[in-house]
């Protein structure tokens, strides 16, 4: 209906600029899947996200659905966060006792990186970041104005941090360093930190899922060296993503983050934001005190089979070269060998062609900070992964450089 | 543990400027709270905030925690967001049919209010809020940058919008007004926010809940006058207030908020944002599509008889004024008459002694915008509602200047 007033000028015009869309992995991926053949009758093999669960060997375990459920009848809506179970379920690979006061909760990882993120941001900050790393936290510090400054992490080295660029880095606005964890070597990391006076962010969102060599460290242990906040959720241990279920823990036994004023900014900022639901957080008390030991073994095999399926298979396709075999989460940083194949120009265009010809999704590197790297997910059904990197290979060999 | 060189400087320094808690009600509530006498034996009286879980009187229909338990045992992770279902469950009030497209979930409408102030934001653009309102608008517009303005609502006149002042406030950076709806008069709103060039943004989160002469009528009725973003959730009709599955929608035939960019900044956002968890998106359709009607009329028969109950109460209590009888939501704005007490500075004073000498809470009105008045929940079971009103007239009496 128009009043007849003619085109009406509105207060609001959108500016492209403010977006944050080009640097996040739905984002990117939105692209990547609107790229696909319609026509092309094979299931789409979705290799560009850590999102297992629509595949039967990855399913749940039956007391987490079961934990929701009860929560839900027990018709207690104003339960009491469960802090004190996250506190315990950490505290077990720590040598001192976290306290249920160094938990919050928050809905997922997302909005823990959310809040941590928007807390330190001030005006002049910087926050260092790793790259490869985990776009979100780009995408809220350019929200927030607070400047990324990127360090390297070492292919060659099992992706080990580069303490030298780090330092080199970083300056008296600096206010933290990210690490993902599984990271090494995190004794050192923690002592730069601390001469360098900056608080440490350990996003452990795939805590425990380390197959290889080295075990899995939670950072926390290093908590009385540096102030270090530990970014955790359910959602890749127990594979249930959408369930929204994570937290921040202040590992802290000095005291360092009450003192400096963050933990009250914290409180601040989840009086304005939404917690997670209620009969949601009932669950989590049940579903981290009872899982058993041979879910989480279970899910540990059918990673460790899949990284040694996707390791082998890139070594057959000439222009992939995986420096670093995986030894945990569910994705591994591939690089592109560009110069073995004809017209594709870069990592976006490998990834838009092999969806269209292919029906394989696989992530961009440079979503991640890496360009003309690819980032591929293992965590799929071990023959789904056989068919999308035999996929890849033909692909390969359709646009291999003729010599 | 400290390594022998002397107190840290740490890079990140509290900055209590930056923080939004003093215009939170969840921040104020805690300080109302932390004033409680814990020697008084009595039961406390919330009447600070409309959360009636706790009381059986407003116990949700048995259909939602079975519509989310179904949902967990589905397996079904990656369920297909319901915006269907919220599209069909509105469009029953609307001269026009809403489309999936229309409609965004999110965690309850706090962080519906986030995602729009955010996107709405940028620079020197400003926002006109009602005065009183809900703060979380404030507070979100504050975190984003965008310049507050408030305009009254006249309580003599119901709440009516004080259309000549929107006027007096809009200019070329103005993008959007918002109102709590129920709200009159919906119709000459519309006209007004139109001829500035206006978005409106109705919260809707009480819709439904009127129980006075007027029926409620959603804005999104004049989308075709203006674009209306419609925020609501199932927190209050469904009294599930935990369980953050809320919505936005665009009520908007002429496309105007795709021609200006909007849809397209709603959509990058929501690709580095928390999504409500994926089970409780698989009960929404079963809560929407299936609660009976006797369920509704319960409650708005109990919220009636609740407002009749706060209403002839208020009017033996000289100190207070109730401007207009509640017809819809769950609160009550009530004003304090000062000069009638002794020793009461102002709304926050009266609420901290209240909470101190009779254990009950009530919500300072400068919380909402209104300083010296009151906000009073009364949604609660009736004898715990009497019993906090005799409270407070008891509290009166007390503290009543002596002629």
């Amino acid at each position: 209906m128009d009043n007849g007033d003619g085109p009406k000028k509105w207060g609001f015009q959108g500016n492209a600029e403010l977006n944050a869309s080009s640097i996040s992995v739905r984002g990117v991926l939105n692209r990547v899947y609107a790229n696909l053949d319609k026509d092309d009758k094979r299931p789409t093999i979705p290799l560009g996200r850590a999102d297992p669960t629509e595949f039967p060997s990855y399913q749940t375990t039956r007391l987490a659905p079961d934990a929701v459920a009860n929560a839900a009848f027990s018709y207690n809506f104003n339960c009491y966060a469960p802090t004190w179970a996250v506190a315990e379920y950490l505290s077990k690979d720590f040598p001192y006792q976290l306290s249920p006061d160094d938990v919050y909760l928050a809905a997922g990882c997302t909005q823990a990186i959310e809040i941590v993120v928007s807390v330190l941001a001030r005006p002049n900050a910087n926050i260092l970041l790793p790259r490869p790393g985990y776009p979100q936290y780009e995408a809220r510090a350019s929200v927030s104005n607070l400047e990324a400054r990127h360090f390297d992490l070492i292919p060659e080295k099992g992706w080990e941090v580069d303490l030298d660029s780090i330092e080199a880095l970083a300056d008296e606005n600096t206010v933290a360093m990210v690490i993902i964890n599984p990271s090494n070597p995190c004794g050192n990391i923690a002592e730069t930190a601390r001469k360098l006076g900056i608080f440490v962010i350990s996003d452990e969102v795939y805590s425990h899922l380390a197959f290889g060599s080295n075990p899995f460290v939670p950072m926390g242990v290093f908590g009385s060296i540096v102030p270090v906040l530990t970014l955790g959720s359910i959602s890749k241990r127990w594979i249930v993503p959408g369930w929204r279920l994570g937290w921040i823990v202040t590992c802290d036994p000095n005291g360092i983050f009450q003192q400096s004023g963050f933990v009250e900014g914290v409180k601040d900022y989840l009086n304005i934001t939404s917690k997670p639901p209620t009969n949601m957080q009932g669950a989590l008390t049940q579903i981290l005190k009872h899982t058993k030991e041979d879910f989480f073994s279970k899910i540990i095999n059918i990673l460790r089979e899949a990284s040694d399926i996707l390791y082998d298979r890139i070594k057959e396709i000439p222009c992939l070269i995986c420096p670093h075999k995986p030894e945990g989460s569910m994705v591994a940083m591939v690089k592109l060998n560009l110069p073995l194949l004809e017209g594709i120009i870069d990592d976006v265009d490998f990834c838009m062609k092999l969806a269209k010809e292919e029906s394989v999704i696989v992530l961009p590197g440079i979503t991640v900070g890496l360009k003309n790297w690819l980032r591929i997910s293992f965590a799929i059904e071990h023959s789904s992964l056989e068919d999308g990197l035999g996929r890849i290979k033909a692909f390969y060999h359709r646009h291999a450089k003729k010599e």
